[in-house]
C-alpha cells in the first residue's frame, strides 16, 4: 500500500444493523484512513435488510461529502478481488439459528450463549466451515488484506484461520472497550485516561491492569464491582452482583462473561426464567433488530441512530474501524485483540488463538507478554481453550467423538447422556450447516 | 534397618474392618518381613468395635505361629515411638460424616463422593489436619519411618503430608490392582501376567498399557469395557455401560472413577435415585459394616472372612504388606502408588502428588516416566489436580475464598450462590473438625 | 508526579565524559521533562575530571537558558533524598580495573571484555556489590525513584537489581539503537523509518524483525553484512566480515557481539594482536578519554563535543533520556531495554533480566512478546543467561565455585586449570572490591 | 516370541575384538536365551580378522556344547532376514578414520575423541547413514527385531534411529556399568549390591543417586573421587585428579568424560602430548587390537582372553546380553540405556535420546523418571543434545550451515574461521563417507 491507495473495504454480513456504526467510523478517519470502495455482502435471505441497511449507509455517506462508492451484492468474490480490508461479521444461519440453540440447550439444561456453552459450539461448528472459505477465496482473490473478525464465535473462529488459512487475520470483540468504557465511568475519569492490560480468551479475558494516567487502580474498580456498581457488563449479559470474596481472591478485574463460569447454576436458572418469560436473549435481540430496521428505513435519516448502543455489540465497529487505521498507517497503537499466542500467555500451545492487548503494526500484530496467571485462573484458560481447540476440529472434520470430547471438557455443560441427544438434535435442526456431522447422526 | 530389626507396625484407624486383611498379608510375608509388634490405635468412641477387630486379629496370628504382638491402644504417641511402618486408614468423623456428607451433596444437587466432588472437598478438610497432626508426632518419634497412607481423599492427604511434612510418605489406593485384576478376568489370562502402566491422579487415573507377557492389550480390554463385560469397577461405585465413542477416543483404559467425570450427569441422577430408596453408598457401607462386625465377633473365627471383599477397598491391605515387604527389602519392584510427581507428568507441579506406577526401592519412590498426555485429557488432570492443591491449602489455611475457588475449578460441581450455602451448611455441621473454617460462618 | 512536579535527576558516575551527551538530551526534552536539578554524584579520586564535566555541564545549560541547577557531590545519600531519577553509569575500579581485567584474561588466553568472558565476570563481581548498595539506599530515601541503569555489565547488574531490590529498574545499552541507525543507513533510508524488534540478553542480543515502516526488511540488511556493509558495529569491537553461511540460516539479525560467540577463536587472536600493539580497546578508550577531557576544559565549548561519538557508548544517553520521558509522561513508547523476562523470552526463568523491545509506561516496562527462538539459539541464550545468573550469586555471595561453574559455563572461556589460577589473579588483583571473595585466596 | 522360538542374532561388525565377549554372554544366559543362530556380519576389507574372530567363537561355544551355529559373511540382507536382535558395532571407516579423525582435530587445536568434540561430530556423519540403511534393510527383512547399538557416538546413532525408523532400538554404552563396578570398589562392597540411578546424554551422564542396598551413598564416592581413589575412569580417558569445589558443588557423581566439558583446556593439552609421543588413544587402540588378534588367533585359545578389558568398551558386550534377556524374557529389569526422552529428563524435547536408568520390558523401554536437574547442569544438557540433534540434521541432510552452527554450539570447539577448515578437511577425508557433502567442498 503506498499512501495513494485508494482502499476497498468489503463487509462480509454487510447487511447487519452493525453496519451503519461501522461506516459513522470509516467516515470519521477518512483524512487517514482514504477508503473509496465500501463493499456490503448478504445472501438473497437478507437483501431486503441489507437493501435498508446500503441506502442508510449511502445517505450516511452523502451528508459528509466523502468520496466513498457503496456496492451491496451477493457476489462475495467479485466483492473480496483487490480487497484491502474484509470485515467479517456474518451470522451463520442468522437469528433463527441462534434461538434454535437457546432452545435446545435450554431443553438439555445447559448454558446456550452464543459463544461459549452447547450454543457456542453449535454456533462454531455452523460457521467455521463459511469463514474458511471465505479465507480460502481470500487466498486467491486478495491474499494481501486483512481480515478483522467479529463474527461470533470470535475465538474460535480466528483459531480456525490462523491454523487453516495463510491470510493475516485479527479477531475483535467489543468486551475489552466496553470494560474501558466502564472503568472510566466506574472511577469517574475520562474515557482515554484509561488504559487496561487485557488477556485471556475471547469472551474470558481479564483486565490484569486498570491504569489510570499509567497509575494502577484496579483496585478501586474491583470495589465498585463489589459494591454493585456495575458499568461494565454488556446489555447482552443478564445483570448479577459479584461476590465478594472471589473478586478479593483475583486481584484482577473479570469480564461480564466470567460469571459463566464463576456462577454457572445462577446464569442457567435466570436463563430458564427468561424462556418462560418469552424474554430470552436472543428474543430480545430479534426485537430489538426489527426495532432498529423501521428507524434505518426512515428516509430522512442519515446517522447512526442512538438505538444501536441498546445491542451487546456496541462499539465494536468503532475497534474495527481504528484497528484498520493503526494497520494502515503502521500506527504502532495498542489494541485488544484475537491473536495467534507464541508464548504470550505461559501455558498455552503457541498456535491456538488468545485475546491479548497488542502492538497494531503494518505487518503484524504483536502482543504484549502477559505475567504469569496463578495456576488456579490458568487452569479455567487452558480447559476452555482446549474445548475451543478439539470444537474448531471437530467443526472442520465433523468428528463427533471430537465433539463429545469437547462438551465434556467445557466446564459450563455437564457431562452424561443428554449430552449424545442434544448433540444428535443440534445436528439435526443444523444440517445444512454441517454436513460433516451427517454420518454421526442415528438413524 | 538391619536385617535383625524386628519391625514395628503402627495402624492408625486400626479398628477398621480391612485390618484382618492387613494382617492375613504381614502373615503372609513374615518370612521376609520380621513383623515383631502390631500396633492398633484407634479413638474412644471406636474402641467397642477395634476390641473385636484386636482379638480376631490375635486369633489369625495364633494359628499361624508367627510371633507378633498385639497391641490396642487410643495413646497415638506411645504407639508411634520408634515405629518402622505407619499405616493411616482412620476416617475422620466415621461413617457418619460420610452419610452426612452425601446429604448436604445431594441437598444441593452436587456431586457427594468421598474422593471427588463437593464430599470429597469436605472429606479433605475434615482429615487433613489429623494427617499433619499424626505427621509431625512422627517427625517427633519415629522421623525414619515409612508413612503408608490408604485414608481417603489419599490423593490430597498424600500431597498435603508430601509438602508440609518431611516423613517418607506414600499412598496407596486399590483402584490400579483392581484394574490389573479386572483386565486378567476379561482377557482370562492369569492374574500375574498382567502389568499395567498407570498415570494420573488418585481416582482419575489411566491405564496407558495393559500388558500381557510384556504385549499390549488395551485395545481388547476396552472392546470388553464398551461391551459391557466390565470387571474392573470396584463395588463402590454404581455400574454403568461405557460411551463407545468415548473410549475409542481415549486410546487407553480409564478407571472406573473417571466416569464421574465423562458422565457426571448421569451420576448424580444415580445418586438421587439411591438417595430416595435410602441406597445410597454410605447407607450400604453402613450396612456391611454392621455385618463384618458381627461375623468377626466369632470368636471361633481365625482368618479373614469372605465378605470383606464386597467392600470397595478389596486389595488395599494387599498394596499395603507388599510395599512394606518392597521397600524393606529394596526389592525395586513396580507398583501402582501416590507421590511427589517430580515431573513424571508433563504438565503439573513437579511438588504436587500423582499417581503413578513406580520402582519401590528402601530410600525412595521413583515414578515410571509417563508418556505425554494428548491435551484433552492432561486439561482434565491439570484442573482436578488444581482443586485437589487449593483444597489441600483451604483445609490447612480455613481460608473460605480458597474454598470457593476449589469448587469453581473442580468439573463435576457447578459454580453458583447455591456453593455458598453448601459451604456454611459443611462447616456448621463438621465445625468439630473445620475449627479454622469457623470464622467464616455466616451469623 | 504532577505535571508541576520538579525533577531531581541523580547520575551516580556523573564525572563521566558521557555526561554531556546526557545533558544535551535533558536539554532538547526541557519543555516536557521538567528538571529542576541535576546531581552529578563520583568519587574523590574522580573529582578533578568531574569538576571539568560540571563545568561544561553548566556552561551547556546557561546557553539554552533553562532552569536547571547542577550539584556536584561525593555525598551520594544527600544526592538521592527524594530524587526522582537515578542514573548509573559507574564503573568500579575506573578504567584501570578495565585494563587490568584485559591484562589478566589474555595471560590465561581466554576473552576478558569487559561484559561477557573473564572480563564481563570480574566486572560484575566488582560492580553488583556497589549497585546494591546504592539501590538499598534509594529505598531509604527515594524509593519511588527510578533507577536507569547503564552501568556495564548491564545485563549482570539489572538483574541483580531486579532480584534483590524493591527499586523500579530499567538496564539500558546503546546495542539496539545502534542497530536500528546502522539498518537505516544500510538501507538508505530516513532513521525514524526504522523499527526493529529487539530480544536477546544485553549483548547478546537479535533484531528479529528489521521494519521499514512496516516492512520486514532483514534479508537485505543481512545481505549487506555478509557483503561487508556493517554500519551496525560500535566502534569498540573490532571489525569482521560476518560468515556468510551462518547469517544466511539465522533469518534474524545478531548484534555485533554475538561474534565473540559464533568466532570466539578470530576475536581471541584478534585482542592478542591488539595487546602486542599496545592498541587493546582499554588502552585507546584511556587515549580517548585524555584528548575529550582537554576538550571539555576549554572554557568556551558550550555544547557536546564530536569526538564522544568515537566511544562505543553514543546514543547511550540519548536513550536514557528517551526512556525518562516516556515514563514521565506515560507516553507507551516501544524502547529496548533489559527487564525481568516474565514469560517474554520462553525458556528463561520469569525472574531473569533479558533485553527486548518493551512498553514503556509511567507505572511499569512491559516487554512485547517474543515469538519462540529456535532452538539453537535458544540453547546459546540460556547457556550465557546460566552464566550470568551464577555470576550474580556469586558476586553476592563471595561463593568461589559458584565462580568457577558460571566460567565453566560460558562458551567464550574454556574450562580447566588455568581458570583457578585465573580467578587467584583477579580476586587478588580487585581485593577492595571482592572482598567475600577474600576467603578463597590462597595462602 | 514363544518360548520355543529359537532365537537368530546378528552381529553388525561382527569381526570387532569385542565379539568374543558377546559370545561369552551369550553362553552364560542359554538356559533362558535360547539363541541357536549367530550371523556375523563385516566388510570385505575386515574379512581377514572376522575370520580369525568367528573360528575362535566357534571354540568357545563348542567348549560349552550349546547348539548355536556361527555364520560369517558379507551378505547383510541375507544375514538380517527374520532376525530377532541385531547388535550393531561396527566402526565407519575403522580405526585409520578414527586416527584421522584425532589427527585434523589436533591440527586445529580442538577435542578429537570420538564421541563428543569434532572427532565425534566427524564419526556421527560417517556412520549415521550407514546406521540408517541398515535400519531401512530391517524394516524390510526382520520388521520386529531389535537393534541394539553400541556403535560410536552411540547417543547421535540412536537418536538418528530413534527418530528416522521404525525398528525398535536401545542404545548401550558400558559407562554406566563401568560406574557402578568403580563404586562398588571404591566403596568396598560387593558389585551385585550397588545400583545407580543414571541421567543425562551418552558421555554426558551423572549417577543422580549412588545406592548401596538402596541406601544412598554419592557423598562418600565424591570423596573418594577428591582423593584421587579414581575407579570410574575407563581405560580409554586420560587420568585426572577431579576438582574439589565442583565436585563439592555438583550433589551427584559425574561420569569420567565430564571431565571434557569440566576441564576441556587440560584435555586438550593432554591430548597434544599424547600426539608428540605417538601415544593418542587411537594408535593405543590400534596397537592394543593387534595384540589381541595374535591371541585369538591361538587355535587352543577357547574362551575370551583377559587382555580385552583393557579396551575402553569392556563390559559392553555383557551389558548387549544382559539387555537381550531382559527383552525376550519380559524381566523388567533396570537398565542404563539410551532411548527416547519422552519427558524423562525435562528440558530437553521429547523426540530427543537419553541415557538414562529404564524398565527394559519385551514391549518398551521405560525410563525411570529423572528429578529435575539444577539449571547449571542442565544447561550443559540442552546444549550438547543441541549439538547432537544438529548433527544428526546435519549427518542427514548435507547440510554444511548446520553442521557449523553444531560446531559452534559445542562448548569444547571453540568458533571461529578455524571450524571451516577443520570441516574442509574432514570431509574431503572422508567423503567416501560423506557424499551428502560434497557439494560443500570449495574448489
Amino acid at each position: 500500500m503506498t499512501e495513494m491507495k485508494k482502499l476497498k473495504v468489503v463487509v462480509i454480513g454487510g447487511g447487519s444493523s452493525y453496519t451503519p456504526e461501522l461506516v459513522e467510523g470509516l467516515l470519521a478517519r477518512h483524512h487517514e484512513l482514504p477508503v473509496s470502495q465500501l463493499w456490503l455482502v448478504d445472501i438473497d435471505a437478507g437483501m431486503e435488510k441489507a437493501k435498508v441497511i446500503a441506502d442508510l449507509t449511502k445517505r450516511m455517506i452523502a451528508k459528509t461529502g466523502c468520496n466513498i462508492e457503496v456496492f451491496l451484492t451477493t457476489d462475495r468474490k467479485q466483492a473480496l478481488m483487490d480487497a484491502d480490508f474484509v470485515c467479517s461479521q456474518f451470522r451463520a444461519g442468522r437469528i433463527e439459528a441462534r434461538l434454535r440453540d437457546e432452545r435446545i440447550a435450554l431443553k438439555y439444561r445447559v448454558i446456550g450463549q452464543e459463544t461459549n456453552g452447547l450454543g457456542g459450539f453449535s454456533n462454531a461448528c455452523r460457521t467455521i466451515p463459511i469463514a474458511l472459505e471465505i479465507a480460502k477465496e481470500m487466498e486467491a482473490l486478495c491474499p494481501n488484506a486483512w481480515l478483522l473478525n467479529f463474527t461470533n464465535p470470535s475465538g474460535m473462529v480466528t483459531e480456525a484461520l490462523t491454523k487453516y488459512s495463510t491470510i493475516k487475520t485479527v479477531g475483535l470483540c467489543n468486551v475489552p472497550v466496553n470494560m474501558e468504557r466502564g472503568a472510566a465511568e466506574m472511577l469517574g475519569v475520562p474515557r482515554d485516561e484509561i488504559t487496561m492490560q487485557i488477556a485471556g480468551l475471547n469472551h474470558l479475558v481479564w483486565a490484569r491492569k486498570v491504569l489510570h494516567n499509567g497509575q494502577e487502580r484496579s483496585r478501586e474498580v474491583l470495589e465498585q464491582l463489589v459494591a454493585g456498581n456495575d458499568r461494565m457488563t454488556p446489555k447482552n449479559i443478564p445483570p448479577f452482583r459479584w461476590d465478594e470474596g472471589l473478586l478479593k481472591s483475583l486481584d484482577m478485574v473479570p469480564c461480564a462473561y466470567l460469571r459463566y463460569y464463576y456462577q454457572s447454576r445462577d446464569f442457567l436458572d435466570k436463563e430458564f426464567a427468561a424462556s418462560s418469560n418469552k424474554s430470552n436473549r436472543a428474543d430480545l435481540v430479534a426485537k430489538v433488530e426489527a426495532e432498529l430496521l423501521e428507524i434505518y428505513k426512515d428516509p430522512t435519516l442519515d446517522t447512526k441512530p442512538q438505538l444501536l448502543e441498546e445491542r451487546g455489540g456496541a462499539y465494536y465497529s468503532e475497534a474495527a474501524c481504528e484497528l484498520m487505521n493503526s494497520i494502515y498507517n503502521n500506527k504502532r497503537s495498542i489494541m485488544h485483540v484475537n491473536t495467534r499466542n507464541n508464548g504470550a500467555i505461559q501455558g498455552l500451545p503457541d498456535d491456538c488463538a488468545v485475546e491479548v492487548s497488542s502492538l497494531i503494526t503494518s505487518s503484524e500484530i504483536i502482543p504484549l507478554n502477559v505475567e504469569p496467571f496463578e495456576t488456579g485462573t490458568l487452569r479455567l484458560i487452558q480447559l476452555m481453550k482446549e474445548f475451543e481447540t478439539l470444537t474448531v476440529e471437530a467443526a472442520i472434520s465433523g468428528d463427533i467423538n471430537l465433539a463429545k470430547r469437547a462438551l465434556m471438557l467445557n466446564p459450563i455443560v455437564d457431562s452424561g447422556a443428554h449430552i449424545d441427544e442434544a448433540l444428535q438434535e443440534t445436528i439435526r435442526e443444523n444440517l445444512d450447516f454441517m454436513p460433516k456431522f451427517a454420518h454421526a447422526l442415528n438413524q
